[in-house]
């Protein structure tokens, strides 16, 4: 650990994304659902990878491409998250340290590889993601590290966790500590189909252990059962201290109690990736709540981030994301 | 094999890139040569892995590049190099074959892992390369498909690969089936430290076996221990079928007995990353040379190539080099 305090810590996939360029009917021939997250097999990841493109290989997990921004704009980060002592183990490890983030999670000795997801990148942008999880379902209570969660002023939960037993009774244990601590705790729905595979208990989750809730549109519609957006933001009102729900280029609104905020998009040239596109926006608005700024300033931040993020391949940063707040919003 | 006739066959090192971008104050804190490639043992790799920031994995190799290059042009091309049967050698596999290309060297079971190659990229857009050689080192004569060398046009040799003993002899061998089968051969000198390690013996390696020389200024000036470019290209003129002599922005010069051209460099709007700029100028040269074009013809594919490669990260193509080719110069 390091002696610096924690603003957040994230528990999620510990995943290296493989990218490559895909056209529409690949997807097509290969049933893949654009926009989505599969969960695939060991079988299944390989006979994908043996169709895919050549790609490139990348850090990434949704908890921890949040963790990597939140040290980008000049936060202190902590992940926890299962890889294997393989080489995409080693490479995970490597970057998140070297995004200076607290990562002590030992590596699984035995078992399956490190979790990868294939990531096929359409000409629109859009993401379509194959999620081998490997290693990462390995994570169970054992491996939390109640110091860091008791200390981190945020416990940031992983939806996409949730589909791995042992990590539902992690989550609940790390709400537990955090709580018991007086510290807050959010969770990300993560993705319209997890939502839908386990919307019962994320619905008993949210009303007994989250504070802060990030969902986008067709998550939080999902949730709820909602048909469209306003009825969802009328059911969650309530149900949490503080919701963020993301639109994409639509923008965000923020609810806490009888306060409430829209926050436009930030303008991107060209939409190059949209992978990590909510993973950023988390790790802005977290990267200001805990620095005390107000709801719609923490929007602004996230919008920032979110647009930095899809104007390149890739789920992390890779400009200095607290330059740029600073030359969009100023130091205030 | 593929049925289809194969253009040039590429023997060199099997690596994967790790990009991380870094200041020229990093590079003179670790003591690295800015511009060359240095060769690093797995303590050494171990050592400034650490200290690199977050990369990005992509496969890599100077002969693979070109061969990758060579496929995007439309070429056909094989490439023999030496993986470990670890997961970084499973990713330089797919990748290569994923662009097409006939790979059928057989990892290696035992020893090294695969080799890896540590890029930091200066703001500049230079790169400084460590290379850990890892597997790639097990390669010899046993290795060399006698079938395909003798049925492709051109054995591509990549000069990096004089590093390890026993592939001096896999070159040796693999030039003359080689020349046996009436082929041509090609060498790239790789890097002036390169040429430096191993001078006497490239001069006689020229002399005896190579068609077609490709070289930068640097390179050229330090096989012949010339004072300048000119002085240099005086001296090659004649010792082999042809040279193609690249020198960044001020273009290339190619001579092939009496002929001699010069060639413009492509403009390119930003230089990013020169890494694989030499690869893919010498795909694009040996595309035109396969396909029968003229000598200024096969600089100009090579250049068209190259600008496109150092206009992103990495050392592979991420546009369809054929189209770029076709835009500019047109089917003919």
């Amino acid at each position: 650990m390091t002696g610096q305090a924690i603003d957040a810590v994230g528990i999620g996939n510990a995943i290296v994304d493989v990218l490559s360029q895909a056209d529409d009917a690949f997807l097509d021939a290969q049933g893949l659902p654009k926009g989505a997250m599969t969960l695939i097999d060991a079988a299944r990841a390989e006979e994908l990878y043996a169709a895919m493109g050549a790609g490139i290989e990348m850090s990434g997990g949704s908890a921890a491409n949040t963790m990597a921004g939140l040290a980008s704009l000049g936060g202190q980060g902590a992940f926890i998250g299962k890889v294997r002592n393989d080489q995409l183990g080693g490479i995970f490890r490597h970057d998140i340290r070297a995004n200076g983030l607290v990562f002590e999670t030992p590596a699984a000795t035995q078992g399956l590889p490190t979790a990868r997801c294939l990531i096929f990148v359409t000409p629109d942008a859009q993401r379509t993601m194959n999620t081998f999880l490997g290693a990462s379902i390995d994570l169970g209570p054992e491996d939390l590290d109640a110091e860091i969660i008791a200390g981190a002023k945020i416990t940031y939960l992983e939806g996409y966790l949730w589909d791995a037993p042992p990590a539902k009774a992690a989550f609940v244990k790390a709400a537990q500590i955090a709580h018991e601590a007086g510290r807050r705790v959010a969770l990300t729905l993560s993705d319209p189909f997890c939502v839908e595979r386990h919307r019962d208990s994320f619905l008993e989750l949210v009303e007994a252990h989250v504070d802060i809730l990030f969902a986008n549109e067709t998550e939080i519609c999902a949730l709820y059962q909602a048909a469209g957006f306003d009825a969802a933001l009328q059911q969650v009102r309530g149900h949490c201290e503080v919701a963020v729900l993301t639109r994409g280029d639509k923008g965000a609104v923020i609810c806490a109690g009888e306060e409430i905020h829209v926050v436009d998009a930030q303008a991107v040239t060209r939409v190059v990736d949209t992978t990590g596109a909510g993973d950023l926006y988390a790790a802005g608005f977290l990267y200001g709540y805990t620095r005390g700024r107000s709801l719609f300033d923490c929007g602004q931040i996230g919008a920032i981030a979110a647009a930095e993020v899809i104007s390149h391949f890739g789920a992390r940063p890779e400009a200095d994301l607290a330059a740029l707040v600073e030359k969009r919003l100023g130091r205030t």
